[in-house]
């Protein structure tokens, strides 16, 4: 046996027929599951993976973060290889590596992005029905942007979050929010450095309500002073959200 | 009752789980068959749609054509309305229209074209297992254009035609191939006035091949003369072959 050594793994999915992220009581059916399963397939080691983001069923995922310790002598680097053999093929580890014995992905400094992507057609499209969320109305990308700029910055996100939320503090800081229209779909990514329980998925139905016309940019900002989840617009469905990756101080992590 | 009209049905759909465009023995999933059983739930008529392409198992659409008479008094454009809250999810009626009664989708002057896309990354994407054919070889994409320049016009395509194909004659028109890269992916569009079996998918299999190294774009000119299949290339997946449209005379059925 070699020395305990801790394994750091990207993961993408596609997270259609998957309970979420976390694991839960009542479904063997989570990512997390799948991997801890792939890795004792490998190693022969019950290993509990620590993941960076816990996201919800539906969501999907270019570049979540997993670790966890090993004594197995396989070297970091070939672990994504060896697990994408075992894995089902709508999760795939994109990268692996050994990482510092003290590093979690959920306590350090870090930003993460994600994307949401609004199918902005008149009529469904049967190929993008599980990856996007058709929204049929016509939109404002512009006054959209508007609306997104007074997001960005530290706020106390109250509004914006689900009233199940555990968090002691609802203060997060969102460092970008892009709004574009690319082909026929239209596409908002977010960039901070923590999120509350559905936080993309509310500023995503919220942005959509003003970018129909229900309400004016300026709107955004009594939303945040009220901190009160009924006055931001409705939450979002969760097949158009993508977590596209992190980005560890020097270290990213994310999609080619 | 009102008088027979023909009705054109503008149809996009998943193929991820049907086999295939055509009425078969052995299943009743088919898109053919799906569709006959929507009409029948609105109309109460058994029909036969006609279809434009047969499409294969895997294959996915975003315009194909089914015509079909009815003595039904709904108006021609309500259909598809009418059909999407009977259909399932993964298949769509885009647009639907009365024509006239001598409209024929395949006995009539049309173009259609067909896109494959090919996932050219090192790892896979399970969000887009699907809907593409993941490469990972390195592909160099002005080597394929090269040689996909050499297929367009009229030629026998013996070559680039399965050899349980029945038809008559193997001469078809290709009148555009364009290969382009769009972020992680390669297209190849193909344009003509009507394909044999898998040719789009062999036309595909053999400009990878070129297009990673093994052989040159100048081959396409031997490969065409030789009337042997297996001078050509392998026959690309299924899954990343849509069929995007058809372009009857002036009018346009494609998506918007």
């Amino acid at each position: 046996m070699a020395d305990t050594k801790r394994v750091l793994l990207v993961v993408s999915y596609d997270g259609t027929g998957y309970s979420g992220w976390a694991f839960q009581k009542s479904t063997h059916n989570t990512i997390e599951e799948m991997l801890n399963r792939a890795i004792f397939g490998l190693t022969g080691e019950e290993v509990h993976v620590i993941g960076a983001s816990r996201t919800d069923a539906g969501v999907h995922a270019y570049g979540n973060i997993a670790v966890f310790d090993t004594k197995s002598t396989i070297p970091g680097e070939r672990f994504s290889f060896a697990l994408n053999h075992i894995l089902p093929e709508d999760i795939r580890v994109v990268e692996s590596r050994e990482v510092d014995s003290s590093f979690h992905p959920r306590h350090c400094e870090c930003e993460k992005t994600y994307e949401y992507r609004v199918l902005n057609t008149r009529s469904q499209n049967p190929v993008k029905r599980l990856y996007s969320y058709h929204y049929s109305m016509p939109l404002d990308v512009k006054v959209m942007q508007q609306a997104a700029d007074l997001l960005v910055g530290e706020h106390d996100f109250t509004s914006f979050c689900n009233t199940e939320s555990q968090a002691l503090s609802h203060v997060r800081t969102i460092t970008d929010i892009g709004v574009r229209r690319e082909g026929d779909e239209v596409i908002i990514t977010v960039t901070g450095n923590g999120f509350l329980y559905n936080m993309v998925r509310i500023i995503v139905g919220t942005l959509l309500q003003i970018g129909r016309g229900k309400g004016v940019p300026e709107d955004i900002t009594a939303m945040l002073e009220a901190k009160d989840r009924s006055k931001a617009g409705p939450t979002a469905p969760a097949k158009g959200l993508f977590l596209l990756g992190y980005k560890y101080k020097n270290q990213l992590t994310n999609r080619q």
